[in-house]
Parts: structure tokens; sequence; C-alpha cells
């Protein structure tokens, strides 16, 4: 039977890319997003790929998924968190709530996600859970106050769950990608700069898809990614 | 007047030795605790420190205990924000819900705090904004899933308000205090330890007492401190 | 024509399975080492692999080494500085020496390499450059004072490199390895551990591979690798 | 008897700066400098301050003069290693011979220094040693090949020199200083800015002379300094 991978934040970009590359690499694929319509391009075009609505902020909604993705095809290989709540403007600007609704997709999903898999990862042999960030996850400049710190905090579970699980056999680990990614929206709002200057979401996919498959002898925690013309 | 500094998290360790060092510089001071009882001692022996029982969880709470504070003795020059919430054990063990929590006390409150003095602050030409924390927010040790990633979140929060206030002069900092502070409860625990194992409060009280008090042409964010006798 | 990797510090460990890992992959490979002795098993082995004596502390000698190699086989496409000087020993303890000694291989012979390779590859459109270290590169503990400070300044030199050379197209990058090396003289040492306590040279090289080979939409500068079962 | 302190690289900044605080503060100062004619001025205001030309980048000098302190002053209570070899250029545009002569000033004298002080300090039951830098102790910009390696690597020999003194009851720290210090020279080159976009060099002093008292149950390794203006 085929593996399966679960991935959330399905959205245009690095999520779909994401899908594409495990569905090549045989996978099936549970997609997460908060709407099925934007999945359904994916769904009609890959058959092993499915789509799973759900917010993964909603821990009742989320359980809910995994249970439906468990019935449907089994426990995880590999589970992506790239559902990410972002956020700009400095501390006095942003609403607090803002802060606490991302720290609930950043981190409390990721913890939910974390204690569902690595006992089925642990119990199979083994298993990948990886989470997609950036740089806030490590300095807090002052108009990411309310993400920053979500990220931040979403890097050390990680490090947490890494710590943990990694003598049990999964392998947890961040991937910091400190980049524009190259999507319709950031293509409009950089509209001046070339081609090279973003990041490929299928690069992006080809390094998760390498680092959830290293050899347990070398794994790596952090992966950095960069543009080579970006500027550090 | 007196300068006056807000303290949350007044326990009998850290908390007390700092509304006793800023006490003794001449200032006024509100503790802010969740029970008034444990302040009732430092109430009557100090004549300018006043309790201010409140749980800093609770965001109308904290709004109520603030204007409370500013209809007495007007803005604060300093702000320590003392109060943690922590918690032991891996990401399998604890209750998630220790986690939200924990992030509501270290991350959220301080932003509710930071929102309400930097204004204040910045109106009276300055002031200082520390938090004190531990290497937990720096590192995700397995047993700390519940605690190191609000503490780092904590941190880059801190960063997020210390570059944004900075050229508008408040200061803003982080204290992390890599060391077991010298207390009834961590006595007990490390009964077998000499004196000299322990951190003082009274020294972690001047060290606060240093930062908050430095001439801004030469202003710490991070400020470390170890016993000299700690391994790290 | 087969493009060209020059390695320095072939031994037995990571360096040859460098060695192997790049001939596989189709590449003529320049190995560098103070004896040619124990580059001849894999001289004779593997025929696009040739062996070039030298000391790479000594300014002159490497000197020499590329221009033979240049001779033989044109600019090279990748170059990966494996050659490192060790030491053990508190700062009391050492010879001055010795820091002196590990300064002049790891980051002054990485000096004079990059100096000579990263115009050849910005001529040729792109190359890739990498450095193999550990986590003294990131942490000076007290045993490793002979050592440490130079692989700081060796990942912080590969740093300026870096920055420098990727919008030149010319991709730096350092690989930290935390973890014990599989090899005859760690086994002896580490008797009692089991197969799984240790890195594999052939996992190692797997990941240089993947890392000199990454599209340059997305590159890594620092790679970390650890066994699962490492602690950190 | 008065206390003695050694600061080294005392110029018209920092060092001077050093030299008046620990003078004010009872400390009898030894003074090196390359040329004496730059301290003839401080040796004729400061009656306990007294000049050592040394160039630190000479072990035989540097041992000279320790030596001639310790016989007109006896072992040192505070050591300031102060001087610092800079550059300015990217990896290929320095001339090699640059970054190892900062190496030598900036690694290998401290070197030295610490063998030679440690085991007095800890005879004389405890004292401190600082070392001075800045942020290219922590990165490598591309326009700093010449030394940031060699602050990278001084920090990290700091690390390990205080993480084996401090439980021997010496304090060995890092003051990174990210500022633009007030000085002719650089009053000059930034003329445009206003007065509080420097640090003044009695406030790192005040911090330095801090930093160096402080009580050994909250010892700081690294203390960060900033104007307020300054963006991080």
């Amino acid at each position: 039977m085929s593996p399966l991978v679960i991935i959330t934040g399905v959205g245009p970009g690095t999520g779909s890319a994401l899908v594409r590359r495990f569905h090549d690499g045989g996978y099936q694929v549970a997609m997460l997003a908060r709407t099925a319509e934007r999945l359904s391009d994916l769904e009609s075009e890959l058959p092993n790929a499915f789509a799973v609505p759900c917010d993964v902020a909603d821990p009742a909604a989320l359980a809910n998924a995994l249970e439906t993705i468990e019935q449907r095809a089994g426990a995880p290989k590999v589970v992506i968190h790239n559902a990410v709540g972002g956020a700009f403007g400095n501390f006095l600007d942003i609403e607090p709530e803002v802060l606490q609704q991302n720290f609930q997709i950043n981190v409390m999903a990721l913890l939910q996600l974390a204690r569902w898999v690595a006992p089925r990862m642990e119990a199979a042999g083994g298993g990948a859970l990886l989470v997609t960030g950036n740089t806030a996850a490590y300095r807090g400049k002052a108009a990411f106050a309310g993400f920053a710190p979500s990220k931040a905090a979403q890097r050390v579970l990680t490090e947490c769950i890494a710590r943990e699980m990694g003598p049990r056999g999964v392998h947890a680990s961040f991937m910091m990608i400190d980049a524009v990614i190259d999507l319709p929206w950031t293509r409009a709002r950089f509209a001046d700069m070339p081609d090279d200057f973003f990041i490929q979401p299928s690069d992006i996919a080809e390094e998760v898809w390498h680092v959830t498959h290293q050899p347990r002898s070398a794994w790596s925690f952090l992966t950095e990614l960069r543009p080579f013309r970006e500027p550090w």
C-alpha cells in the first residue's frame, strides 16, 4: 500500500507543490485547507490526493479530520505542518487576538498533530514531521509582533518534539525559508523583481521530500533555504 | 514625586527581591500577584509598596489593575514582567491547555502590559520594560514542551517591542537567568548543593536595577546571568 | 567532460566516502591529503580519482596542488574543505601553537581555496564550496579551546564567502555534523555503543552531494546532521 | 594596596574611558598600547595609571610587558582585552595576511593573556577577564572577511575560558558593542548623524566596570550594548 502524507495549509504555492512532489513520489496525499474549493483542482488531477477541509485552528475539527484520514488511509508516514497564521504590524498596531490566533494555528495545531501522529509513527517503526517557517522564528523584527512570537514558539516546540521523538525513531524538523515564494500575489507585489528573486515552490517541495527521507544515521533538524541572490 | 515601578509575579523569590531593590532605590512599587496574602508582609514592611491582586492571565483583571495603579500613582517609569507560567513534561505528557495558559501569562499579558505602558513611557520621555526568563527562551529541551515555546515567544515579542520602542526612547530588555534561584523549595529540592550553587534573588534584582537604569547611549537587550559554578 | 570536485582531508572516513559518492556521480575527483599512501587504494580502485599529496597548512604547497589539479582537470565545479586540524584540552593545557596551526588548516587554507576557486566558478557560471564542521563552530566548551575558536572562525568566514558569492552564482555552505562518525578509531573508543550510535560516512557524503547540487532558487547555507539517537 | 587592572588597546576612545573609569574606581591601571606617545597624556593626568608600550601581536613583547607590570604592581584583579585588529573588505579583496594578523591580536594575544592571568587570579581568590567586541563576532557579513572570523574565534575562545575558569572563581566575559563609538574619526565619517547616534565611550566603560564587579552568584557572560536608536 502507498504510504500516506498529511499536508496542512494546502494553498496555491508551497502546499500544492508539496502535494505534487509526494504524489509523484508514490504517496497518498491527505490535503488540509480551510476551504475545499481550492483543493478540487488538485483532487481531480491527482488520483491519490484527497481533500479534507479543516480549519486547523479548531481542535475539534482537526481531531475530526485526522480520524477521517485514518479511516480512509491509515496512519501517515509523513506529516507536514505548512498551515500558517500570519500578520503584519508592530505590537501597538496589531490586535492582540491576531497573535492569539496565530499561536493557535502555528503552535497549538502543531502540538495536536504531533500528539496524534508521534505514537502512530513510533508504532509503525518511524516517520517524519516537518514544519515550514521563516526567519521570524529566529528574531523579532518590529513589524512582525503578531507573527514572529508564534513562529519562534513553533520552532522551539518542534525542537522539543524532535528531542523526545528522535531516539524513538520519529524525525521532527524545521525548514526556515528565508525567501519570497514565487506566487501570483508575491509576483504582483514585487513586480519589478526578476524571476530568480523568488524561491520556487517546487524547489521547496523537493527539499522537504529530501529531509523527510533522510536515513536515520543523518537527520537534519534545521534546514535553511534561500535563493542564491538573497541577502541575509 | 517618586517614580513608579510595576512588578508582576511578586512571589517569595525574585519578585520580592525586586520590590525591595526598587523600594530602596526610591521607587513606589506596585506589586502584582494572584493573591494579596503573599504581598501583605511586604506591604506592611515597605511604606511605598502597595499590592494589586491580579491574575495577569485575565486581560480584564490586568486592565483593571493597571487602571487602579495609574489612578493611585500615575504612569510607571519601569515595568518588570516577572510573572511566569511554567510546566514540566514532554509534548505527549503535558495537557495542551497548559501551554495555552503559559502563553497567556508569558506572552499575551506581556503584550497587554507593553501596549499600555509604552505610549505612556514615550509620552513621559522614557522608561524601561524588562522581562525575566531563562534558557527555555532559547532552546526546546524535550521536558519543557509546555513551557519553552511560550518563553521563546516571549523573548521574540520582547525583541519586537525593543526594536519598535528603542528609537522612541523606551528600553525593552530580556534577562536570561540560567540558574537555580535560591528559594525555600529549590533548597529543599537541591538539598545537597552548597550555598553557591544558587543564584541570589537580591543579585538578580541588582542586575534588573542596573539594566533598567542604563544610559540610553548604551542599552542591553539581552542580559545573561549565571552563578560562577554553573555549567552551560 | 566530467565535472571536477576537489576534496581536502581525504582520510578513511568522511573523505573517502565523499570521494566515492562524487565518483559514482560522474565526477573526476582530486583527492588531497598529507600523505599519498592513504590515497593509493582509492586511486587504484576509482579510475577518475587522483591523489594530490599536499599539506593544506602550507600555502605554497596548496597553491602548487591547485595548479597541478587545474592543469590536469581544469577548474572544479565543487570544492569540499574537509581537512581539519583538531585538538583537545582546555586553554591552560593546550600549546598555543596548536590553535595557530588549526587556524591555518581550518581557516587560512579555506580562505586560500576560496580565493582561488570562487573566480573560476563564477566565470564558469556557478559552483559550490562546502565546509564540514561540527558543534565546536557554534560554542566554546572548555575542553575545545585549541579547536573551537578555529572552527567558529571557519564558519563565519564561510558565511562571508557565501554572502559575497551567492549573488554571483557560487554556493558556499557549512555542514555541522553533530555526531560521532563511524570509523575504526571511534568504534574502538566507543566500543560499547550500538551501530546506530554512529553517523555513517556514506550518509554524510550523500548529504554533501545533495547540498552541493541544490537548484539555485533554494540553497542551504547551514546543514545540521545528527543520528536519530543523538541528544542535543 | 590598590587593585590592578590591565587594559590592552588604550586608544583615544573606549580604552581611555576604561582607564579613567578604573582609575576613578581606585585601581592602578596598566595601559598597553603600541606607542607610548598616545598614553603620555593619560599617564601625566592620572597618578595611578602607567603606560607599558607593547605590540600585543608580538608574544615575546607581551610576555615582557606582563612581567614588567607584575614586578611593578603585582597580579591584576581585572584584565580587559580591548586591543583589536580590524579590516574591511570581502574575502577576495583582503590580503590573507590581514586575517592572520587580526587572529594574532584578537585571539592569540587573548589566549596568552588568559594563560598568564587565570592562574594568578585563581590563586588570589578571583578576578575578571573581559573582552570587547561587536556583531562581527556573531555573523560573517561579506565586507568583514578579514575581521569577523577572528572575532568569532575570539568570542568562542572567551567562552572556552569562561567555562573552564568560572567554577574556579575567575569571571571571563564578552561585551558585544553593536554601535558606532563616539570618536573624532567616527564623528568625521558620520558627520550628519546627531549626538545620540553614537555610543559614549564612558558608558561602555561604566558597563565594563559593572560586569567585572558582578557578585559571583550572578555573572554575565555576554553583554550586549546598543544606543537606543540603533536598528538591529
